[in-house]
């Protein structure tokens, strides 16, 4: 199996974060690849959810993934075995990573014959939040385990997000979580969010997540090619 | 019961966050107050263990504690049953705290008569590991639901702490977590530092936790006697 790069993306060197995230989002949009910026706190099940989204849809696009970590690369080896195009991105210590940074990954992963670019942002729910990466949805997961409040105390990662995943509801009887209490907050924040409750252990709720994905990907390629 | 005070933080106009923090903490000696940092990701549990270590300690120790969040006041309310002193400190969108914002919250709590005083903050692995606060003991909680492999992916927290609280670990039936495989990853960042398997909800373990933070605040005290 062909190993993945592991690239070091360097600070950006511009002021202007959001005419550069506009300006990446339009090349993508010419190239016909929807980016996903998929973000959540350390631990959420970024890396399992991902797997079960590629296992579901790589029969029907063309997917690649960037890992954005600030050190090591056991993502990059679990992503790998999906079989799919990956890359390892080291942001030398930042907590997030802005448009100039996802455009460096871009390169580096290649996305040439792409459907479907996934950068698994920094594990955080505060920095990710703040910069736009370039891409076409943002995703943000919460856990069970880290509890129903999260929303009223992170506001900002869940007014920028299109579709927020409520994550390892199969663990719901272990936890003090209540699930509308939840909704509701996460409402409070962003009306517009769609919320799927899922567990990407147990395959729950990963049908009406990757069915909205792949709906997401048509629209963007739709509305690129009209 | 009287209510507690939600202070906004400015932002540091200090360039030099180091010299802040060793100014602070020679004063803190001064006035006998041991300064403990509390940091974690969201959700990994720091107001339960928090709630727990005052029921344990606050018959010995005039405990204070200052509870940093982006927004909300949830968990003020939480420490406020607890009976002891305690404010909520809003970083206005900020992702930590450094020594300056951390002055403003002991001024605002009021450290006269406090023998320990414990910041919550911002729950974020990342960047609260780069401030010095001016504390005298820096201590992470890592959730067994995070996995084992997060000393790995965050280093600069791990190395950055004296304690660290591996919580939740009634849930580890549950989840794919090895502690030895994670006390190990601890180890790789960080030989010196002391890990506590606990749980704050069923009690396991707090007792090591509060043994520990009662000499510390101890030692503290002596260092400053002398």
């Amino acid at each position: 199996m062909e190993e993945f790069k592991i690239l070091e993306v360097k600070q950006s060197v511009f002021a202007n974060n959001d005419k550069e995230a506009e300006a990446l989002r339009e090349e993508l949009k010419e190239k016909g690849v929807f980016l996903l910026n998929l973000m959540s706190s350390p631990g959420a099940g970024k890396t399992t959810t991902l797997c079960q989204t590629i296992s579901a849809l790589k029969s029907e696009l063309r997917i690649g993934i960037m890992e954005a970590d600030i050190d090591s690369d056991v993502d990059a080896h679990k992503i790998r075995k999906e079989g799919v195009k990956v890359i390892q991105l080291h942001t030398g210590g930042m907590c997030h990573l802005d448009a100039e940074m996802t455009r460096q990954g871009l390169e580096g992963l290649g996305i040439e014959n792409l459907d479907l670019a996934i950068l698994e942002n920094v594990g955080n729910l505060v920095c990710p939040a703040e910069f736009d990466t370039g891409a076409l949805a943002n995703v943000a997961i919460l856990s069970v385990p880290e509890g129903d409040d999260k929303p009223l105390k992170y506001p900002l990662m869940f007014q920028v997000c299109d579709v927020v995943l409520i994550n390892k509801i199969d663990t719901m009887p272990y936890f003090d979580f209540n699930l509308e209490v939840c909704k509701e907050n996460i409402r409070k924040r962003n009306p517009k969010a769609h919320v799927i409750p899922i567990s990407a252990k147990t395959g729950e709720g990963m049908k009406e997540w990757t069915d909205w994905l792949r709906e997401a990907c048509q629209k963007g390629k739709s509305t690129e090619e009209k």
